[in-house]
């Protein structure tokens, strides 16, 4: 490659070798895009008069080396298309070693893995019309870099309003940050509980595995709290543990409800030794019955951070999320997350504002809750008699099925030969907690598309014993 | 608050104390929540009947609760609007000390700071077009957790075409890593550079402190190379860094393009010592003259990272960036960015990538072009002759204008005087820097809106000596 480079038609730069005839170097230059792929099959280059008038020469020159390059079958010229690359100039790439040329994951056909949504339910005309109204009214400030590492104010007003009326959140914009999904807070928080010298964060004895590693990489222990009927048992929390991670809605995944007693026991836990709670409520809007779950944070709202999400309401590929935190914690927040940390878009953050105040959120939450409800329906009928037992089921979009003692490996060695992606419960066990041994499968029935849930269920009815 | 609680709509959460009768308890928990602010001033409540179906109880239970709270001035019922919380049922909020609300930064009314495009020319109407034609085309799995670190394929299709045709830049699909803007691109290569044992990154003597701060915050020490008027001075590079940080196209913020001889030194250093070059092309789309300066990374794809975003040609607002990397250090950066940094949301890579493959980009980047080099015209005859020189011109966003040596502070005491914010080129020298004296100003001429372009220049030519 030469050193000296040309630009024309403003957006493609050449190497235009020295020293030559104007059209040789153009037509050389050309050629040379051509062959390694930098101008890809099928681009339009721009006519020969535009080309002449940024270059500065004349077009009769632009138009030879056009017609030289036709002839040679580097470009080809039609009527009303233009002068392109032809295709049979195959773009040559750099080589890449085949190591990192991944292919595509070829996941199974069915899954009835926890954790992800209907991602084919996700409202795609009511979300463009909401990024219609926002784009429309969004202040010129909203695209340039942020002032407030909260996110917008526009969103955060949303969330309080909507948190305090459906989960029964005390919010406040202020005491809003917004982040790019669970994980995300969970991380910056992390990084918080370290700086202020906490070594161990307290988690449930069943949960995510992700999460805890998360913990574990910033430099935290997660001793494991043990999880029964009336979910984490929150009297457990000595004076080991800065912070506790809770699922206090519908504990992940076994599905109870933390009860009143426990809730209570932990908000005097925190307030006994400074500790903080961490309330992932990660399925919050779903719930079936007539026995509702508030948010924990509701009791004490500067020992709680509430931690909620749109990827199960919505997507998960929107990357939204956010935290409302006691005020002197947002600071803290704040710092780590510095500059570096300006994740999310505004005019996402806009577009759900809008579609939080607009109403078309509780629209979407209410039809996939009643979605949702009927493929609960249909799932705990499919496996009547199958299974020992069938819980967790008053919330979320996901199940427990209890099997037979000493049975799991077996189903999900079934699901596998049944092309059916499936867990189990001891994937969700925390290595050091001290569990009473239970064979089951957590079936996240939010998963299949509309198209593909009747087979799926058969599936899991041809896996079942 | 009471430990029980009552959904109702199916999207609010109210006390609903035991032990009472059903009319009562509503009118409790009802009024509770719009005295604690949990139910906003305006709030539309469900109709008497759906929330009586879904409470299932009589719907003159309803009725006559939210008669009663009419009566008493809790809610207002309205022919057509329906029944909402008044307005003087003022939510309190939870007491937020004063110190976490901070005032929005009050800016002085005209800026000069270089480092923002202007923002209100985003071109909104062509986004949303893009945004639409991405949604309808999106297939499901884009809206779920993306399985690949890199981000949306078609995305980075669409760069690969991009940046080989207007940066000259060796890409494949499978070396970019999307990211959410430079400093988390910078971040994310300071932690795969300290995992390689490096200690020493070096940066060029005049840059932006934020991105030092990032290496430094990383571990990483930042020794400075001489600017001069052929670039950063990529001779001095010795055994000590692991990589170097360049900005080749456009010295930032001096504006000097990297000559030739200066960008084979670099790569004869890296080649030599192994060394990685890290490539801002923080503003490589705006080129003014004929003398264009395609990206370094052409010269060895192999040793150089390219850097770039759509910070400058969109706006910064997107938190939209990448990065084309040898294939081997992709695999460091995806294990560094892990399950916590999905930070950027696939539909917004969908929307750019539809915006990239549609020509949008390029028609928005040809039209931004004319009208920055038209303000940089105008920039220029404003200060003929009010200063020592007007240098780093050919390209970008912003112009550095030399002053009378010994008169750059007092020029920014008398910009702040005309309320105008402008920086001058002392805030961007490396304190270890051993470069000459200098005293000038850095003007960024992209970032006013075209509204505020002329009094702006006036504030400026106003400050000058």
């Amino acid at each position: 490659m030469t050193e000296s480079w040309a630009t024309f038609g403003a957006d493609l730069h050449l190497d235009l070798s020295a020293g030559r005839g104007l059209r040789a170097g153009l037509v050389e230059a050309l050629r040379e895009a051509a062959r390694s792929g930098r101008l890809a099959a099928g681009t339009r280059l721009p006519s020969s008069r535009s080309l002449a008038v940024d270059l500065g020469i004349a077009r009769n020159t632009v138009a030879e080396a056009y017609a030289e390059l036709v002839a040679e079958g580097w470009l080809t010229a039609r009527q009303g298309s233009g002068t392109r690359v032809a295709e049979r100039a195959r773009p040559r790439r750099t080589a890449v070693p085949a190591r990192v040329r991944r292919p595509a994951r070829q996941g199974p056909s069915y899954s009835l893995r926890p954790g992800s949504p209907d991602v084919g339910a996700f409202p795609r005309a009511a979300w463009l019309s909401a990024a219609r109204r926002a784009l429309t009214d969004a202040p010129n400030e909203a695209f340039g870099y942020g002032i407030d590492g909260r996110g917008r104010p526009e969103l955060r007003e949303a969330l309080t309003g909507y948190l305090a009326r459906a989960r029964g959140v005390y919010a406040d914009p202020d005491r809003i940050v917004l982040c790019a999904g669970f994980a995300h807070a969970l991380t910056l928080l992390a990084r918080v509980l370290r700086a202020r010298r906490v070594r161990e964060v307290a988690v449930e004895g069943y949960g995510l595995d992700i999460h805890r590693n998360l913990l574990t990489a910033a430099g935290l222990r997660t001793p494991p709290l043990g999880v029964d009927g009336e979910g984490a048992r929150t009297g457990e929390l000595g004076a080991g543990p800065g912070a506790v991670l809770l699922t206090p809605a519908h504990q992940f995944p076994t599905g109870a409800a933390l009860t009143p007693a426990r809730r209570a026991a932990a908000v005097d836990w925190a307030r006994t030794t400074g500790g903080l709670i961490l309330e992932d409520d990660y399925d919050g809007e779903f719930r079936y019955d007539r026995q509702p779950v508030g948010a924990l944070q509701g009791l004490d709202p500067d020992r709680v951070v509430y931690l909620g999400t749109a990827s199960k309401s919505l997507a998960p590929g929107l990357r939204m999320g956010w935290m409302v935190a006691p005020p002197g914690l947002v600071d803290e927040v704040l710092a780590v997350k510095g500059m570096s940390d300006r994740t999310s878009s505004s005019l996402d953050q806009l577009t759900l504002a809008e579609f939080i105040t607009s109403g078309a959120y509780d629209r979407h939450v209410r039809g996939m809750r009643l979605r949702y409800r009927r493929r609960r329906d249909e799932l705990v009928a499919a496996v009547a008699g199958r299974v020992v037992g069938v819980s967790g089921i008053a919330a979320g979009l996901h199940a427990v099925l209890d099997l037979p003692a000493g049975t799991e490996r077996a189903v999900l060695q079934s699901a596998a030969w049944q092309d059916l992606a499936l867990e189990g419960l001891a994937g969700f066990r925390h290595p050091q907690a001290s569990l009473p041994p239970r064979d089951a499968l957590v079936v996240g029935y939010g998963t299949p598309s509309d198209s593909a849930w009747t087979p799926t269920l058969a599936a899991l009815a041809a896996a079942l014993p």
